[in-house]
This record gives structure tokens, sequence and C-alpha cells, in this order.
């Protein structure tokens, strides 16, 4: 028998039961805080678990994140630091993250931002937009998520460039690397698109260095995490005319408190984190793809990378 | 020496002249009204060209439309009736307009209209769209520009079904056709996405009839022509909460008049007749294909079938 322990406080945890049970019926499924014998469970699927329910698992074999992200385990003090721990990649996450960064970029480069705003003010005011072929988006994030904004963007004609930390190459997507390739992509990008992991690395990484040295009149779409963006930065190159609007899924403190200058600034749109969602019917796959693969003694292609920090 | 006249009150005259220039420098370009000898003039490349313009030139071989659609040629009372009309069927309007279908389509489906309420009031609300898989999307018109929305709207995942006239096959959409089609595609189709030309038959086709088909809180996405609305049963539909919301590109009357319901509607995304552009430099080369095809003798598939209407 293998046993896997769920602990959320804001996932659908009857869900995650049919769902398992559909990909593994010989799985046990145990929900936080009914944990029954501590010794009998084999694998913890969590989102911000409580600190030391872990720790409290003697024969736990791998943890299992509920988040692309794994910034909710690793924030427990007594994590046991061997343990493997898994990231999230599920295919449909990967294709809502991807619909987001093509709503978001489609939506300023077809002037939609302005045209609400005539709108309400009840004018008819025609423009164009600039050349799709001749728009470069700049991808923050080379891995499954960014690979697919890329796919998606490129098929709609326009041009795609891409940044990760190590270089890449990507069919169709110029890549570009390190804290030169950054400034690089971002001179020639109308758009950037933020879908990469926070870590020590990356946090802060959209700052007033990075907007500057944009083309004027950009665009931000931030669906990766808060922490990635310096907000002040960001406000001030709104209001000096660098940027042209910024599309905002994440915050460095979320929900984000009433009064915050985002929610009336005419240039930000924004949703309450909601770009990606864990639908456990297809996140289940990859789940039990996991979990046999560990039980086989297999090489697991998910598994967090602790020094790079996804 | 070909000669090709441009009337158009709207279009870029200069940027026509420069990109015919590349395509066909041999092409001898005039402007209206600068016509010099009438029967020198071999094309008229028109948009609402005045009437009795075309009949004014003796040895015209065909016309050109500055369109999608023919209907401001047809207009004309005094048109030879056995000329030659050819449609303007150019990759990037398609492209445009294929955006456009994607953004609307996004725009509902990850309930874009609602956080931009939330945002104004200030309210953190998440929620969850449907499962993109199990969402239809109803294309009305399958020909290049209803084929390009399809396929796109299928490579983000979404069902895709069409419509048309006649039967067609288009791999990767459920087709229907017919009026019995028309009502049975509306019935499983969460969203509407018309892309049809306007004539006789198509006039009004988005009426209570096929509102009422569809299941409760669907969308209207309409970029084809307002005619093909019957703003009345919209509006009724939107009221009764049939429908979730519309987003509308094309109006009945034009540009939309100061106190129409439309503009302060809280349902109705609009925009001004913008979601298709005919830029000189991608449609040169249709335009020039076609008058090649002419000179040679050989057939012109985008001429316009005046009894079916396009």
């Amino acid at each position: 028998m293998t046993t896997i322990l769920i602990s959320s406080r804001q996932d659908p945890i009857d869900l995650w039961r049919e769902a398992l049970a559909v990909e593994m019926p010989e799985l046990e499924v145990r929900a936080y805080p009914d944990i029954g014998d501590p010794a009998e469970v084999d694998y913890a699927l969590v989102y911000w678990p409580p600190h030391g329910l872990i720790a409290s698992l003697p024969n736990v074999k791998a943890v299992l994140s509920i988040a692309a992200g794994c910034d909710h385990i690793l924030a427990d003090p007594q994590l046991p630091p061997d343990l493997p721990i898994v990231r999230m990649v599920d295919d449909y996450l990967t294709a809502m993250m991807a619909e987001y960064a093509v709503y978001g970029v489609l939506h300023f480069h077809r002037d939609m931002h302005r045209y609400r705003h005539e709108q309400l003010a009840q004018r008819w005011s025609r423009g164009w937009p600039l050349y799709t072929p001749d728009t470069a988006v700049g991808i923050l994030g080379l891995g499954a998520i960014g690979s697919d904004c890329a796919r998606k963007l490129g098929a709609l004609g326009f041009q795609v460039h891409g940044w990760s930390r190590g270089p890449k190459s990507i069919d169709g997507v110029l890549c570009h690397h390190g804290a030169d390739g950054l400034l690089a992509m971002a001179a020639r990008c109308r758009f950037l698109v933020c879908v990469l992991p926070l870590t020590g690395q990356t946090e802060g990484i959209i700052d007033a260095g990075l907007l500057s040295a944009m083309p004027t009149g950009g665009f931000i779409i931030n669906i990766a995490r808060g922490g990635h963006l310096v907000d002040d930065d960001l406000l001030a190159a709104l209001d000096s005319g660098q940027l042209g609007g910024a599309f905002l899924d994440v915050y460095n403190e979320e929900p984000l408190p009433p009064g915050h200058p985002y929610w009336h600034h005419d240039k930000v749109w924004m949703t309450p984190h909601v770009a990606g969602e864990l639908v456990p019917r297809s996140c289940a796959k990859s789940v039990v793809a996991n979990i046999r693969r560990i039980e086989a003694g297999q090489p697991v292609p998910d598994r967090l990378d602790k020094v790079r920090g996804y």
C-alpha cells in the first residue's frame, strides 16, 4: 500500500481524491489533519504545509508541491534537508499561464486599455496597432511555462525573445542569457512577460535598470511572483511615461492591501493571482507519474534543484 | 504599361504607392481625383468609390476592393454589371482578425471583464474559469478569417466549432452548416464569434432565436458587420442574463451615435471598428498577385461571387 497525505488550506481536497483515484486506484489518500499513523505516509502533497508537518512523517519519500514554485515548502524551518522536493509541472497550468500571457500582450498591443477608457468617455477614436511582425515580446523564464508562452505568441506572429539564467536554444525564439543578455533583450522588446521562478537571483529583477532599458512606451506583464517586481520602480516608470502600462497578477503582499497605488492607477490592469490554477484532474497525472518514477527508482526530472532554486 | 487608380477617402495613398512600387515597379499608380486619361486605367483599387467613377473608366478590367467585404463597391448604382470584382484576402488582415477573436474569447473566459470591475471597486475576489478543453467556441464563417480564428483558438485548447452556409470540412473543427446547423452549434457553444460576410442571408443572423439557443451565460464577439446583429435582441439577452457579455467592434451605425445603450452597458466591451486593418505593405502582395493572374488570363480565386455575395 502506498499512502499520500494532502495538506493545503486552499485546494479542493475532494477533487484531488477523485482525480488521484482515477490515476492510481491503489493509492491511499489522507487529508491533513487526519494523518492516521505518520509512519505509513509515503508522500506529502502540499501547499504551505504547517511547519514541522513534514518532519513528523518518519518514512516520507518525497514532498510534492501543489504549485509551480516551491517557496511555500522551503519556508518550513523544520524541513528535513535531504528530502526530495518535486515541483508541479502540469500541462494545464502551463496552458493557463500562456493564455494569460497571450491575453495580456494582445490587451496592450491592440490598444484595448485605451479603448476601454474611450468607451467609458463615449468617444469613438480609432487608431492602429504596430505591425505584429515588427513587435517583439521578451519572455523572462524559459522553462515549460515560458516555452509555451513563446510558442503561442510566435504563432500569432510576434517576434519572440526569451531570457534564462544559462544559455538555451529554442526553435523560433531569440534566446538571451545572463545579466548582459537581460538588458540586451529588454532594449529590443515592447513587451516583457515574467514567468520566472522566484529565487535569490530573480528577486527584484524587474527594477528601474531593466525598465529604463526598454523602448519608451513598453509594457510589463507579471504572472510569476510579486517579488520579481520593484513596485516603486514600476510606478515611477509608469508615471514618467517610460512604460505604457502593466498587467499584474501577483503582488509583494497578497491580497493587495486597500489603498495600494496599483488599485486605482490608470495604467495598471490587475487580477487577484489567478493566472494559473492547479486543476486536480490534470495535475493528478503528473503527481502519479512522479510517484511511479520514485517507486521504480527512476530519475524525476521535475525534482527541485535546491542550489539553483527551481 | 499597366495603370491602377486608387480611390479611398480613408486609406493611406502614399503607403499604397510605396508598397505597390515594391511589388510591381512597372505599375503606374494614380490617385483619385487625378485620373488622367480614363481610357488608360486598367484597374481600380477602391473603398467606397464615388458613384459613377468605375463606369467612367471605359477599359477597366477589374475592381479590387480595399476591404474584405465588397458592399462598398456594390452600393454604386452605376457599377457595370459584368465587371469582375476582387475581394481583399490578405494574410495580415486575417491575422489581425484572429488576434481580436482570441483576445475577445480569453477576455470573458478568464473573467477579465469581472476583474476590471473588481479592481475599480478595490475588491480582491478570486474565481476560476471553466476548464478550457471543456469550453466550446463557435465561429460563424469559415473562410480565410474564420479558419484562422478556429486554428488559433484550437491551439489554445478550446473545442472549436464552425458554421458556414454550405458543408465544409476543416481539420480540428466541428463543422456545421445551414439553418438547423446554426442552432445546433449555438446550443453547444459558450462563445460565438461572428466573422461572416454581410449578405441578404446573413443580415440579422445574431437574433433572439440564435441567442436563446445558446447555453445561459454565453458570450458574443462580433467583428464582422453591425448588420449581423439585431441590437434590441442582444440588449434583451444581456439584460435577462441569457448572455454574460458581448465584445463588439462593428455597429449598425458607425460611429456609434452618442447615447446608444452599448456605450454604457456594463456587459458590453467596445472598440471602434478596428479589428482588421488593411496594411498596404501586406495587401499589395495580393493586389499584385491578382493583377498578374488577370493579365495572364488565369482564374482569380478571390473574385466576388455576386450570387452568393462573397
